[in-house]
């Protein structure tokens, strides 16, 4: 099978996966998101790097928007909203949405399935990636491939909404590197 | 629009660049990776994170893969491969690119079109958003889903090459978070 | 020369340092930082490193403190205070500076002699290890441990002038990790 | 106090900590970390900084120095050493240490004073911040400026030991940014 090949294949897994999504689920994602005054992202390894990726477009359009980790990053306070992603909402992701709840901050979850972490959270977006969407990739590429994909329409979503332009975002656009 | 629409439409894009794709130009970028003994891989902004992920997976498969700017990442040298990736082809990541050829590195290119990286670069792969493939997205969007998306399938590619089984990945894989 | 020698002796290099501290230069430094809207720090290396803790002791303290190259950081814009830390004051560290410049922000050095960074700061705190102070130690250590005690000391007076308290500073500590 | 005087008391600090240092508990330290065949360094906010730095120059000395969270660090596995840094020993860093266990590693410990995390240790680098030596400094300062200063004579003499030439490091070093 030629890499050009495996591509097609990827892509054809995330189509799929966005047609599993609920989309009255979605809308209350993009809600939670477009209406939290404050948000904290998280998640390790390749899905932490998708929700970075997800947490810059959230700060180009002007959310406050913060990563776990990171070095600018306050503590989580009393109605501040926690992005938690994991695939199998297990780990240290389930155990920081846990804290974040326990200081009376919001969780909205982003994994495969109903799990411990989507009984935390007050939206979930559900990427069946190995539920009910089968893969041949490795490991968790699949989720975050398409976290990355919905996760931008997401954001495309929340920037409708509050209807900023463009412009903004070039603006706020890092430019020192 | 609702945000399922515009993810089929994301998906969409996605499906014409991985069309567009030159499958000559990605096997010689399999392989250059694959032979290649030690990797620096090297973006900015989101296309930066699409490229941690890349090479987070091609450590999995048993690379020895370094992402410049991390602290356990030893100086380039002669012999060792650049992966640079930038849409532009411009700033740091051509800058990156050309000391990295001062130092007898070799370059290879991830950008969107023939610039002055790829004249640089010995094998370029070109994901041609905002070129050949019109985008509804904002920014760079497209390029950097596009390129973790057929970056997992060179992946993919490469571990098949090399003959690594699955069990070796899981094995590499970070467990102390 | 047992580690705990080695230790001492660089202490004692440390506190030739602050020795040769320009009081005056230090409290113009603090000011800048104390009275900047919006501060972005940046380093690269273990200058950097030493530059993310002051940055974070700075968030602490209540300063909106960014680190250039983190995911969450806005793009730098007039009025801003750009805080470029550089033993040698050349490379990407001057180039950065001078992008800021040209984006109507405002730039502070910290560097161990007068050079082209300096040029454009309108406050420079001069760590001048190995300029006026010799050190035994391997390349910029001395200067990477002055820039944080005395960063750490810069911090102190920071708060004091704003009048933040200790609870303060506890509240926006990070609390997920 | 002007902030000079804040700096000439840090200083003061750190000495009083390199002055309660257990000589031979540090030997054993250097040594730990000279022999080990593969190093995973961590800890987490400024604390983590600092061990980042001491991680780099370890790397620059040659050893396969990796820090825990970053894209390019695989799993741990038998017989790699865990350098765990924690001024408190609990939280996070106490179970990556147990983790580490588990998977057949050993651990070295930096903090503050006996907890659970020596006891997980085999040797353990005490910086009795807040235990035998008081500070006047927020919160853990004492201990992240310590730890970087005691870190770089524990390098110093790893380098020593193992006869790595000045060249060497400097063949290491960061040369793409």
């Amino acid at each position: 099978m030629s890499a050009v090949d495996v591509a097609k294949a990827n892509v054809a897994e995330i189509a799929e996966i966005v047609d599993a999504l609920d989309s009255a689920a979605l809308d209350a994602f993009v809600a939670a998101l477009r209406d939290a005054p404050r948000l904290h992202c998280t998640g390790i390894g390749r899905s932490g790097l998708s929700t970075r990726a997800i947490a810059m477009r959230l700060m180009h359009i002007g959310k406050e928007a913060f990563v776990v980790g990171e070095v600018a990053t306050p503590g989580i306070r009393e109605g501040d909203l926690l992005v938690a992603v994991s695939s199998s909402g297990r780990g240290s992701i389930l155990r920081q949405a846990q804290a974040a709840r326990e200081r009376g901050a919001r969780v909205v979850a982003v994994t495969t399935r109903p799990n411990e972490l989507t009984e935390l959270a007050e939206v979930s977006l559900l990427l069946p990636a190995r539920a009910e969407v089968e893969t041949r990739q490795h490991a968790g590429s699949l989720f975050e491939q398409a976290w990355l994909v919905v996760g931008d329409a997401v954001c495309a979503a929340v920037q409708a909404d509050l209807g900023v332009p463009k412009e903004d975002l070039d603006r706020r656009h890092a430019n020192l590197q």
